[in-house]
């Protein structure tokens, strides 16, 4: 056994309670490890001694060099404590907190058992229900529409069509967005997600110089007001963009500082090297290198309630359903904390998704996002359907892999996207293949999460990277491929499915295969890719465990452009 | 190489910041895996694709099953970003967050690096600084030393010096630690800590009943602040229990729930089920399966801030220096979050001290404990000293295995014991075994950490398990084994030394020696142990690394008892 691969530890990923009842387990081992049984033995912790239980665990998940064992306990008593027992062709071992031995001291185990010692409501991760069966889509707002024809209208300075630049103002409004929400309910998306309304100079406005009002470019007030009761209307949901890490160096607080320097009563509120802030030698954090965003210190108090006090209030006044954090992994943990209480206190189901490209652990616990754009999951699409560094079974590993990132009660709230206005548009990036973006998008429907489309992928709207990703949207519907529409609207109402937003998940491939299966009691939908191939090549897997599934398949009847079938139970 | 091995986890105990300016980086592979040189390439995250440095990283710690290599990187720019390379002879790769590659596109980098996308100082753990050389020492209360003969003593059964009961009452108080602060400040102790002292029927107090008075049978609120007086006085600290997990069933607020069940205001203040509590048929929650200690809903938050203000009221008005917490793994994180925030608030270099057997990980991360009783260093000891379960290299990898459970500036907290109230004596484990003890004692004192005494340990009190650990304490110096007692105060005294409070830490075993070296600056501590056998056999240990240090010894001279040879820098 390569004991190295072994691999659980308590109170995390590895062991959760998805409610006060239900604990999952998970016991990483090396990958095709010749386990012949893997169970855990388990009982109330101070019951270890002389009361226990077993529970025999399956193989749920393979990536490139682990498998991984799980069970589902039930629970009486809260207050858990387990070893491993696993069973190989040779012997069989405990597995402890002091690692593995042939004999285990039951009676002493209170040294080494693992333990999840009681299950706490508060610290039991609670899924945002909504976003179980919802597609986001994301709007870049000088971009998608412009609805009000009266509004002062100087700052456009780009004509509707034409390819932005970096200081592009197209004109594109809150007003403009409502009138489409039809057109947005009937593509089978459920939540909006905007990129930042408030008065800002730029046309992406990440440079905020005014948290608590609308740009004037968008709207007024009245208007967000106005398109979050349709939203609602609809039974569909708004977040907007939290821009907290910095904002523009226009925000009043900051024009005081320039001007008075270490006087100023907001001195504090900036990271500061010296008298007074300068953009020439740059003596101030910003983002990234750019000093017209000066960033918050968010360790200060003042701030902080600022800051808390700004996203409590368009809740409570304009009731969003919650926020997109920009740059959120470089804001400390102990803000976000607060910031999830302050907010969940003004509405328990608003949603809370970081913007951190990498892994997020530290974040997902609870405490702080429920979700985060997923943009490992993009690079992964990426990998597999533009780059061509993925086959399908490197495909399948990687899925797994991001899969046991976190607890699945996270995972079902990670928001997943093939692009945003900080990437290249997907649809691009494979070269303008419909079939690939449709196998792309099916992929992201029945992957674990809330999906996210940014807006105009349903017209196959194309673009590099930034400020290309950013084109306004073609509403010529003369322009659209009605067919691609067709499909793109089938593969985003499956996520209403049960089993896409509740089911459990099994990712594996065959060959030049890639199968997906989400199952809810007896609901199952089987997603399969052959990697762009002929569906002969489907025949070719049978004897694997899912090949059954589609034996009594007319060739290529039920293939979606791009190699993809969508299976429901009940055409098996 | 074994992929399987390869560990590293960002924002982590693998990668942690010490201060705003140092971070540490640290990855985990198999123990003697061929690593010709690692190295970290790291950036400000916004320069990663053109202005990369390299350092080099350094084996530090060994395990059963692992290597862990590690390097501290001095930041300009707190945005960190990093890959690893690994060199083995046969070839080299990248190690990024999606895994080892012979080529890495830096250019991606964003997708995959790994990263501390910020140092925050409200993220970055600080240590109690007084906490680096202090000498804990626990005292049951009840069995140290009577000091009051005054008071109303009808309470007493246990005569001092007989075996204590279950329910026994042998008379110490507050006034009798008072009287012996010289004794306890010569011993070489910098801090007190004190089972509950709080109004409670039994003798050890951990069911309470009054959370705001001090127990009559230990004296008044005036004695406990006349205590803390003193040991401040002296430069010492003391902290004493926070029984939060439950109370007694005496608490006016469960006898409320008693008599009124649900129409009680305090009904949600526990665990029940039903109408009424019924300790016969133990339809509510409570500790163990004690039904005279019902568990508190920290859930609720009227419980939660009637627990608050308890503890900042005890460091408020009588000035105590932090909370050794009962039971606190079955308390929620949410709560201690809330409960290190408050204390903080009220005294910044107060400790927080969890009563976790297991590895604590979730809760040291700087948002709840500071520490917790180390009782997997309790049992990698007794594994060693007294079960005989293991040689020296097993105790070096446990050791090791230990510290590489949480960041270096937690396991510089960490309380390290023997023994306690709720073990074995350690005395009795080694079967009176003085120099085997003194062995121990010297390991603990040279260990990172803060280790803490269990009364009478100097005297070498004997005890089974409890209430067999809790006898009287034999204040007769004629009992006393005068020679034993020198040595062990020798032991304590060394905390003071530079290199134990501030000093890295290598520990490793040759043959039957183990090898534990501090060092800070210049200064060096080496504890090395024979295994408890003569001194001839450190010569046959030489050409070891640190042999070389032990060559000049004559024969046993620097021996202590047990084997062990403790060598300042200057005896070398």
């Amino acid at each position: 056994m390569n004991e190295q691969a072994l691999l659980h530890i308590p109170d995390s990923r590895y062991c959760f309670a998805v409610d006060t009842a239900h604990v999952v387990l998970r016991l990483r081992v090396m990958r095709g490890e010749d386990i012949r049984k893997l169970s855990v033995v388990y009982a109330c912790k101070y019951e270890f001694a002389d009361n226990r239980q077993t529970a025999v665990m399956e193989r749920k998940y393979r990536d490139r060099l682990f498998d991984y064992y799980e069970a589902s306990l039930t629970l009486n008593d809260v207050r858990l404590a387990y070893v491993f027992y696993i069973e190989t062709p040779e012997e069989s071992f405990y597995f402890s907190e002091d690692g593995i031995a042939r004999e285990y001291r039951f009676e002493l185990g209170y040294y080494n058992f693992f333990q999840l010692p009681y299950v706490h409501r508060e610290d039991t991760i609670k899924t945002v229900e909504w976003m179980r069966d919802t597609v986001f889509y994301q709007i870049f707002v000088d971009r998608f529409r412009r609805g009000d024809m009266g509004k002062k209208d100087g700052y456009i300075n780009l004509d509707w069509g034409e390819k932005p630049k970096p200081n592009s103002f197209a004109g594109g409004d809150l007003r403009g967005i409502l009138e489409k929400l039809d057109y947005i309910q009937e593509l089978g998306i459920g939540a909006i997600y905007l990129t930042p309304i408030f008065p800002s100079v730029s046309n992406h406005k990440y440079d905020i110089y005014e948290y608590h009002d609308v740009d004037s470019q968008f709207g007024e007030k009245e208007t967000l007001k106005e398109l979050v009761e349709e939203v609602h209307r609809r039974g569909m949901h708004l977040i907007l963009d939290a821009v907290f890490n910095h904002c523009s160096s226009r925000l009043p607080q900051f024009q005081d500082v320039l001007e008075k320097g270490k006087a100023s009563v907001y001195y504090d509120w900036f990271h500061v090297r010296g008298e007074r802030p300068d953009p020439e030698i740059m003596n101030y954090e910003c983002f990234g290198s750019c000093t017209y965003m000066p960033k918050l210190n968010t360790g200060n108090r003042e701030v902080r309630n600022y800051l808390l006090e700004t996203a409590c209030y368009w809740i409570r006044e304009f009731d969003i359903d919650g926020w997109r954090l920009d740059v959120s992994d470089e804001i400390s943990h102990d803000f976000w904390r607060q910031f999830r209480a302050a907010v969940k206190e003004v509405k328990a189901d608003c949603v809370v998704i970081g913007e951190n490209w990498h892994d997020a652990y530290p974040f997902l616990q609870g405490d702080q996002y429920d979700s985060i754009m997923n943009y490992a999951f993009t690079k992964a699409c990426l990998d597999y359907f533009a780059f061509g560094t993925f086959g399908s079974k490197e495909l399948s590993d990687r899925l797994n892999e991001l899969l046991m990132r976190n607890k699945s009660t996270v995972n079902n709230m990670m928001m997943n996207l093939l692009d945003s206005h900080d990437t290249h548009r997907f649809y691009s990036q494979v070269g303008g293949d419909k079939d690939k973006l449709l196998a792309a998008a099916a992929l992201e429907i029945c992957y674990p999460g809330t999906p996210c489309i940014y807006y105009g992928t349903e017209i196959g709207m194309e673009g590099g990277y930034d400020p290309d990703c950013r084109r306004t949207f073609d509403w010529d519907e003369d322009h659209w491929d009605k067919g691609f529409g067709k499909l793109f609207r089938r593969i985003l109402a499956l996520k209403k499915e049960k089993a896409l937003g509740w089911g459990g998940v099994n990712i594996s491939s065959c060959g030049e295969l890639l199968c997906l299966e989400r199952s809810y009691g007896e609901e199952r939908i089987i997603l399969l890719h052959n990697g762009g191939r002929t569906a002969t090549n489907l025949r070719e897997a049978e004897g694997s465990d899912f090949c059954i599934l589609v034996s009594n398949l007319q060739d290529g009847e039920k293939l979606l452009p791009g190699g993809f079938v969508i299976i429901k139970r009940e055409e098996i």
